[in-house]
């Protein structure tokens, strides 16, 4: 999966996922009302009227980038009408043959890491039946509670040929009060603990190779570019999911350093920039109102996409 | 609701957690071919079985304990038939009056960890309706991303009087990978990073007090008792959570340190030791079969019980 993504950002020019993260706040007036219409003031009604604006998004764009990015919690939040939804846009992404990562940050130990990527990424055999629980392509994984939490990931990653974005230094104003500290490493040297995790990253990624790639990518936030700088050097063979563009700061020239000589390596992602694009005064200027939402996805797409390249000239 | 915790532990004398781990291999076979025979080689007929197991462990034990800990892990890998499992045996339990600790071992940043808040604690206006998604009374949280993760946690908390419980220092035998690492702290002092999670597990409690305890409490490990000792002083008003009891090697002696004084503010989780305590020679020597299954929780209960409390005496 990791040559899927890397040859689908080449062949798009378009290093780029859309976060779909449909917040209640971002769903247009019409389609929820729509939904509510069928279904009452229900968790019911608000799945469908997510799916209906994920639909809308991904038609409008998925002909541009290589890849998606659904927050679980966003679905999780509305009980089991919402992660029904969750899975309906993996499906849906899918039959556009679109990269899903699912920004689902899960860890634990053992079985219980096991079970996780069994349900994120992996398969269940149920008698004679081998079924699929959700079926994304990569998931974001919390490394806190160390190797035991990781390396169930890395054995379904094996099997199934799919991948995991590892939380190294993630992009929120407080990341560093415990990812920051310095620690010293397993070769006695001072750093970081978030370099050393990026380490880590970099040794468990480093027996399950895709062709360029390994299957074990890092989590870097685009609010730290000159963390980003270093974490590139010390882990060459790993993808890193850079989110915090856009919305929360992080700027097309900041993510240069988060990218390989090649232009490639990195996958940055946007979220509200996008799929609420149709809020942004800039585009309602353009003719977009609630009704045509999507219309203001792909241009603000197209406008990221244009913002990357410039940067990476 | 840590103060309804607190005095369950009180009244039944049991500061133990039964852990609702189900794993596919644990289920007895006549609960599997049952769901099997109605819904066919699915997601859905796992779910079923799994609900029934759960349901008869629930009806032999929960006269004798205060809550239990349903691990959504096991019910997420069987998709969404197995969340439906998990949400009916959350309400399931509240029907028996037990607290419910989810073990999601969630965490992201602001208005992510806002969603996972409301989804695991807290309720959600759709119009004029407000809603529940899982309704537990208690989540487990990681807090690798720092406290812009852990504060919406806090503030559903305040407003629902519920409880989350911070993965401090963990069972396995990896944690210290990362959780072992000497930091310097905010005071300039040389410890390990579990110590100052600690420190601000302490600090985020200290403004949302029960009557005796804080509302955010912290996981430590059965398996590092030393570790249990320290933590348990630097964070007076919270409660510890300890898993890593039985199956992971933790002892009744083992775990004296966790406790106060009065023997409170601890509370012990034992999962397979108890929902298949059906398996283990010592139960079926007592009659127990697969089809009694149930039987031989309840007597790994009262066995717990008692190890623990002699342990305190």
């Amino acid at each position: 999966m990791i040559n899927k993504l890397n040859e689908k950002i080449k062949k798009t020019g378009a290093p780029i996922v859309v976060g779909l993260d449909p917040m209640l706040s971002y769903l247009p007036t019409h389609l929820l009302d729509a939904a509510v219409a069928e279904k009452g003031e229900s968790l019911e009604a608000v799945a469908d009227a997510i799916f209906a604006y994920n639909k809308a998004i991904v038609d409008a764009t998925y002909d541009l980038i290589p890849a998606v990015k659904p927050q679980i919690a966003m679905y999780e939040q509305f009980g089991l009408p919402g992660l029904a939804a969750f899975k309906k846009t993996v499906d849906y992404c899918h039959e556009k043959d679109l990269v899903v990562i699912g920004d689902v940050k899960r860890g634990d130990i053992g079985s219980t890491s096991a079970a996780y990527a069994t349900a994120h990424l992996g398969q269940v055999a149920v008698g004679s039946k081998v079924l699929t629980p959700f079926d994304e392509d990569f998931a974001t994984v919390n490394p806190y509670l160390g190797s035991d939490g990781i390396e169930p990931f890395v054995k379904v990653c094996k099997e199934e040929k799919k991948g995991i974005f590892v939380l190294v230094k993630t992009s929120n104003p407080s990341s560093g009060e415990f990812q920051d500290r310095v620690i010293t490493d397993d070769e006695g040297k001072q750093r970081p603990l978030y370099e050393f995790v990026g380490q880590m990253v970099d040794k468990w990624g480093s027996d399950c190779m895709g062709d360029d790639y390994s299957y074990v990518g890092a989590v870097v936030g685009a609010t730290y570019p000159e963390m980003g700088k270093v974490l590139r050097e010390l882990m060459p063979k790993s993808y890193i999911l850079v989110p915090g563009y856009g919305a929360q700061g992080g700027k097309g020239a900041d993510l240069v350093h988060f990218f390989d000589k090649d232009g490639l390596g990195a996958i940055v992602n946007s979220s509200r920039g996008i799929i609420a694009a149709y809020k942004q005064e800039q585009y309602q200027a353009k003719g977009i109102t609630e009704e045509n939402f999507a219309d203001a996805s792909r241009m603000a797409v197209e406008a990221m996409i244009a913002d990357i390249k410039s940067a990476l000239n």
